[in-house]
């Protein structure tokens, strides 16, 4: 589809999306099954986390008819209560699945507003599958278009733009016209939040959270007539200048149909920022060198890029500061050969001989390295040195996981994060999504 | 209060708010009481619009318990829902409160949550004064870091700075200790949202709400245990840099609890935005000046600041267009001698005496008038002209609205909404509000 210059982006995108049927989609279908499936790894490893819990405990005199399932956990809300209770499990961990070219992370804040409404609804595998793949095109051509400039400036890019995709995969799903379906773009614009200096607190939660339940609250008033202005992405008062970027709307609508974001998707191995994975994987390179010498480390040495260091060059009080921690990534891969979520739990990261091992590294910028690399020495204290470098990490698009690995990833998941959830089941049945007439058999803990 | 270099400006709030009490403030309560009753007037004027029944049908299915009226009318939903739709009406017409140094209108966002929660948890009138004058307070001190950057950029500043002040409005409101008041303003930076390319529509509307809502759910959350970066409204990431502008931190904390920014409200005398105020008034003088000689008008030519024409130099189409118009503005005010909710009604932006009156408008820069000024100049077929030039309109700081304008400005906006509510006893109940047991006396349709 070409971008008609006399119209808005979002008319282009509405366009789109209102005439996108399942035989547009199929052939992207097997990408969103392995989405959906690590989503449910993620949502289901934190379902019974504080954030989580608190987030239901705040939701739940506030929510009405309870018409859907909050993932691995008895309780229910209605449709907008759940997907923000979803989309904080499914982001909880940082190990989410990420598009690497916006960093944009693009499940939680579109399949869990999806699911949500279709379980309300009664809608088929086959709507949520359709749904999801139009939901994420729409997420990360937005991201697209305003990235790098976007993150850099301090949005959280996956709260920001998936408010659009969970916006125009709920009008696709309610079966909202064109023109609603551009409305409903154009009120998530009014509706986009989230900043990264609140990315090491439980205040990024809440616009992970808005970002899934707005954008369905977006279709629900779009559906009611609400409007919004035709450039409300890309005009001169809109969304795109206000947040800093003149958007590159080429990016934004080009190639619409034929090519698909979802299939540039990627599912982090580690539960760890993703620009951390190569220091994981070059740091398990040397562990198998080092032969058990940890005691003799004198120093670690990590390089990279510009944004390695932004995100990762910082203390660790906590958690969720381990998981974009350049030291402990190292640390961790060394000292324990592993980087799951035991590896970035409090009992490990406060481990005396953890905290010693992380005091040891040092993070140095090589600004030949691209985003995404890096180069690990260590040097013993007899003077020997060893080193590694990874230019695409486990995960990658050039390294992805196996549809096997994503079961093994959920399986894992779901045992730490203590749910009775019959998994085999889960996994079973997003397999053959497609074929589910109604998506509520999925949502509840047994089949 | 000073502020503490080494805390963030989320503390220094937080621990002004925590620490203020009703002795604090009562000297600003009659401009509270002011403000809030110019609250009513709009939301009672819009109870019955179309955006209004819109969002509650909506938010129905999507409630708890009904604790909360909206306003004007005999649905109630749960006090987050009730804020939202109560703060949609209190803005539709664009009659509201003005805080002339941002163009925040400060009672819509803050306002909502504070009685609607009030309402659910019984809280008394003194609550609700105390917590709104410190809501205000935290909002328009938020605005004026940014300010005037952040609005020229697109940021609709209402939206976007209503949320920090609903957020500590709530949190004072929970009794919430100092950190916890400094989390929710933190958790607000994080829903922040609203620009200025939707506001000629009703996603408007939406952001607006959202303030509200979000605000009473960030003090919730804060309430919880959720927790925000310490500077995540100045921090290099943070809210005021994503959003385009370094803020000027020793605006937002400079002579705290010494100063009051509620004392700088004013109340529209006509439902059009603020900066055409003096457009309306000068083309009153004028047509005193004219003597009916309507049909003799050859041009009118309309001066005024870069600001007045960014905001109103635009073609109408409609009733939201009208109230952002210069040309209506000068055609209304000469063509009618008034300029109230009726004049800015559909029913009347058509007439075609008003139509052909508005082509006759040109717009016209003249740097040399400061923002809020407007000079209006007329041509006669004969060649005659009169000018008038206005420096503070009515209802700005320098002649503001009597308390017996601002009654009868409720009076007119009631009965134009079509409520049933009893006027006579909102304004008995507002005035004596720090006398109310319990504010939900207040929000019903009698006493």
């Amino acid at each position: 589809m070409r971008q008609d210059e006399r119209q808005g982006a979002g008319a282009t995108l509405g366009d789109f999306v209102a005439t996108t049927s399942w035989a547009n989609v199929a052939a992207q279908s097997h990408e969103a099954k392995r989405s959906i499936l690590n989503f449910f790894s993620t949502a289901l490893g934190s379902a019974n986390d504080s954030a989580v819990t608190g987030a239901l405990r705040t939701l739940s005199p506030f929510s009405g008819a309870a018409t859907s399932a909050i993932i691995g956990r008895p309780e229910r809300l209605d449709a907008m209560g759940a997907a923000f209770v979803n989309a904080i499990s499914a982001n909880l961990l940082d190990f989410d699945d990420t598009h690497l070219d916006t960093i944009i992370h693009p499940a939680a804040p579109v399949a869990a507003p999806v699911l949500a409404l279709a379980e309300a609804r009664g809608f088929s595998g086959q709507a949520v599958l359709a749904s999801f793949i139009l939901g994420v095109e729409v997420e990360c051509r937005v991201g697209n278009a305003v990235s790098p400039g976007h993150y850099a400036r301090g949005w959280h890019i996956t709260s920001t733009c998936g408010v659009f995709g969970a916006a125009a995969a709920c009008a696709w799903l309610l079966g909202l016209s064109a023109g609603q379906i551009s409305n409903a773009i154009g009120i998530a614009a009014s509706q986009s939040a989230g900043i990264v200096e609140n990315l090491p607190s439980a205040a990024k939660n809440v616009s992970i959270g808005n970002a899934a339940r707005n954008g369905l609250f977006a279709a629900l008033l779009a559906a009611e007539g609400y409007s919004a202005s035709a450039r409300a992405i890309e005009g001169p008062l809109g969304w795109a200048r206000a947040m800093g970027d003149e958007p590159d709307i080429g990016r934004l609508t080009r190639g619409l149909g034929r090519t698909w974001e979802i299939a540039k998707n990627t599912y982090k191995p580690y539960p760890a920022g993703i620009v951390f994975h190569a220091v994981i994987d070059a740091s398990f390179n040397l562990r198998a060198k080092l032969n058990r010498r940890i005691d003799d480390i004198a120093s670690i040495t990590v390089q990279g890029s510009a944004l390695l260091l932004a995100r990762g060059d910082r203390p660790v009080h906590n958690e969720r500061d381990a998981r974009v921690s350049i030291h402990h990534c190292a640390a961790c891969a060394l000292l324990l050969g592993a980087a799951g979520v035991t590896e970035f739990a409090d009992a490990t990261v406060f481990r005396p001989d953890m905290v010693s091992l992380r005091q040891k590294v040092r993070a140095v910028l090589d600004a030949s390295l691209p985003d995404g690399a890096a180069r690990v020495t260590i040097q013993l204290t007899s003077g020997e040195t060893f080193s590694a470098i990874v230019m695409a990490a486990k995960g990658s698009l050039a390294d992805p996981l196996s549809d096997r690995d994503i079961e093994a990833k959920l399986r894992d998941c779901a045992r730490l994060g203590g749910t009775d959830w019959d998994i085999d089941r889960i996994i079973d049945d997003v397999w053959r999504l497609e074929q589910l007439a109604d998506v509520s058999s999925l949502m509840r803990a047994r089949g």
